[in-house]
C-alpha cells in the first residue's frame, strides 16, 4: 500500500523532471542553493596564497616526518589518489590506533564553512594543526615539528621565502598556513554537474537529471547545498528518526563537544557531497559502504520518508555527477634529514 | 703512537690522491670495478618493459589497497620522496608491527644482483611479491589482491592492455611484473660521481676525489663495486671482527636463512651505496644513523683497520657524490573501489 503510493509519487516526479527543460532544472537547482564550482583560486583569510607557499605546503602535505613516527603524512589519510580520503571507516594513526571519525576528503574542503565533522576548526590552517598533534593520528608536538623542519636547510630556506619578512619563519603556524595554501589548490572542477550548470545539457544523463530534480524535491538540498553540495551548516543527525547505534554511536555527540550546548547534541556539519561516489564509507562513523544505502538512511533519518530503490538509484546517479577532475600533483622530492633531525618515535 | 702512524699513512694517501690526475683517478675507479650509472632503460628478464606496463606498475606502486589494511603501499616503506626508503631502523607494517630488517632503497635496485639483504629474490618482480604477503608488512594474500584488482574496471582494462594476449591478465604475478616495470625506471642519474666518470673533472670536489681514492685504496671497493657501488655479491658481516649485537643481532643469520649453508652465516649482500647519504639509518639492522660512524664500523668489521676521522670524512664526501637526480613522478589518480572491492582488514 505504502510502496505503491511511493511508486506513484515517484512516477509523478519523473514525469515532472523529464518534461522540465534543462534550463528550468538549472534554475531549480540554483534556487535550491546548489552552485557550480568556482574556477578561480580561493584566498583563505589571513593567509595570502603565493606560489612559494603552495609549493612548501605541497611538500609538507606529503612529508611523513611531521608525524612522531616519521611515517604518517597528511596524504596517508587524505590520499590524493583515492578521492582525498583513506577509504576506511575511521583512520588508522600512530601505533595503529583507530580515530573516532571518518576522514573527510581534502578535495574542495576550502569550500566548507568550517573543518572537521563538528566544525571545530575555523579553516584549513586551523584544521592542519589538529591531526599533527592528535595522539591517535600523527602524535607529534609543535615544538618537535619545528625542530624537525629547522634541521633541514632546504625547509628553512623555503619557509624564509614563503614567509619573507618574518623574523622566525619556521613555525608550527606557518607550517599550517603553507598546508592550507596547498589545499586551496585541491579542487575538482569539471564534474558533469558543473558542466551541466554551465549550460552543457549533455554533460548529465537523463537519470542524473532526474536524480538532481529528486534531490531538490525530496529536500536533500535543504542541508546539502552551496558550492560543496553540503559542508555549509550544521544539522542534527537523526532529525526525524535517530539511526542505529552502529551509524550514530551514542558516545559521539558531535558539535555538542565543541559548543557544549544541549541543542548541539548529535549535530554534525552536513557532509559535502562532491566526489561522494569515490569516498566510501559514509557518515562520521564510516559504517555504511553503499551509497544507495546511505541515501536511504538519509531519507529515514533526516526527511522522515522512505526513498525507494528507483529513486535512490537516480539520486545516486546525480551524486555520481559530482565527481570532478582530480588535480595533477607531482610527488615531491623532500629535503634529506640531517644529524639534527629528531629520530622517529615508534 | 698508533694514531700518529695512521695520520702518517693518511697523509701519504692524500698526497697520492692529490698528485694523481683526474683521468688516472677515473682509471683507478674503473679498475676497482666502479662504474657510472647506465642511462638506457634496463630490460629485466622475462618481462619486456612497455609504457603500458610501467604506467600500471606506477599505479600499483602507490596503491595502498594491495595491502590487507588498505593503507600500506610499496611507497610507504620505499618512499620516493625520501630517498626511496622510510628512514626507519626497520619498517612499520600491518598492525604497527616492526619488520626484521632495514628497508633498502628502491632507487637503482634494478642494478642489484638479487633483491633483499639476503638476496632471496632473484629480481624485482620476485621481490615485489614478498612484502605484499609478509604478515609484518602488507599482510595480504595473492587471491585477495587479485579480487581487489578485479573489482575495479580500470585495473582490469589496464592489465588487459599491459598483458595483452593473456587469457587471464589480472594475476598476482602480473601485478609483480608491472611493479618491476615501474621500478626499472627508478634510477637516479647525474650523481656528481657519474658526471666525473663521464669526464667532468669539476663535478666532484677535491675532498670527494680524495675520498674516492681512499675508497679504493682502503679496500671498500672490493665489496662495494659495480654500477650500484655495491649490491653485486655477498660477504660475511664481521669478516675481520664481528660488530656488536646491536648492529649484528645474533638471531638474524642473513643469507644462511636462504641457503642453509654454514658458510653463509651472517652473510649479507653488500649494501649498494648510491644515495646512501640520504638513506640513513644504516646496515640491515638500521641501528647506525651517522654515515661517518657507518664507515668506521666497516673499517673495523670488514677491513680490520681503523679509519680515522679525517679519512672517514673524505670517504663520506665521496659517498655524498653518489646522490643522483630523483626521477619526476606524478602522483597517480587510482581507480575507485566498487561494491565488490574487499573491505579493509584492520
Amino acid at each position: 500500500m505504502r510502496a505503491s503510493a511511493l511508486a506513484l509519487a515517484s512516477t509523478a516526479l519523473i514525469a515532472a523532471s523529464v518534461s522540465a527543460s534543462d534550463e528550468a532544472l538549472r534554475q531549480k537547482a540554483t534556487e535550491a542553493g546548489l552552485q557550480a564550482l568556482p574556477t578561480e583560486l580561493q584566498q583563505p583569510a589571513n593567509n595570502p596564497v603565493t606560489p612559494e607557499k603552495i609549493e612548501l605546503g605541497w611538500m609538507l602535505f606529503f612529508d611523513p616526518r611531521i608525524s612522531a613516527s616519521g611515517i604518517i603524512s597528511c596524504n596517508t589519510c587524505h590520499n590524493l589518489g583515492t578521492g582525498g580520503d583513506d577509504n576506511l571507516p575511521t583512520s588508522v594513526g600512530h601505533g595503529w590506533q583507530k580515530g573516532p571519525r571518518n576522514a573527510p576528503t581534502v578535495f574542495n574542503a576550502v569550500f566548507n564553512v568550517a573543518q572537521f565533522w563538528d566544525g571545530r576548526a575555523e579553516d584549513l590552517k586551523e584544521q592542519a594543526k589538529g591531526p599533527v598533534q592528535a595522539g591517535v593520528e600523527m602524535a607529534n608536538k609543535p615544538e618537535q615539528v619545528v625542530t624537525t623542519l629547522k634541521s633541514m636547510p632546504e625547509y628553512v630556506e623555503r619557509f624564509g621565502t614563503a614567509f619573507s619578512g618574518e623574523a622566525d619563519p619556521v613555525t608550527f603556524d606557518n607550517m599550517a598556513k603553507a598546508i592550507e595554501a596547498f589545499e586551496v589548490t585541491l579542487v575538482t572542477p569539471n564534474a558533469p554537474f558543473d558542466k551541466f550548470m554551465a549550460g552543457d545539457d549533455a554533460a548529465m544523463t537523463d537519470e542524473q537529471k532526474e536524480g538532481l530534480s529528486l534531490f531538490v524535491d525530496r529536500g536533500c538540498a535543504s542541508c546539502h547545498s552551496g558550492v560543496n553540495v553540503g559542508g555549509q551548516s550544521y544539522f542534527p543527525f537523526g532529525l526525524i528518526k535517530r539511526p542505529g547505534a552502529d551509524i550514530l554511536p551514542p558516545d559521539d555527540k558531535g558539535r555538542f563537544q565543541v559548543t557544549h550546548s544541549a541543542s548541539d547534541e548529535y549535530v554534525f556539519r552536513a557532509a559535502p557531497l562532491r566526489n561522494v561516489a569515490v569516498t566510501a564509507p559514509y557518515f562520521h562513523s564510516g559504517q555504511v559502504w553503499d551509497l544507495t544505502q546511505a541515501v536511504a538512511v538519509m531519507g529515514t533519518a533526516q526527511l522522515g520518508t522512505e526513498i525507494n530503490d528507483e529513486e535512490a538509484a537516480k539520486i545516486v546517479a546525480f551524486l555520481q555527477s559530482l565527481t570532478g577532475d582530480v588535480p595533477t600533483v607531482q610527488y615531491p622530492v623532500l629535503p634529506a634529514e640531517t644529524r639534527d633531525t629528531p629520530r622517529p618515535q615508534l
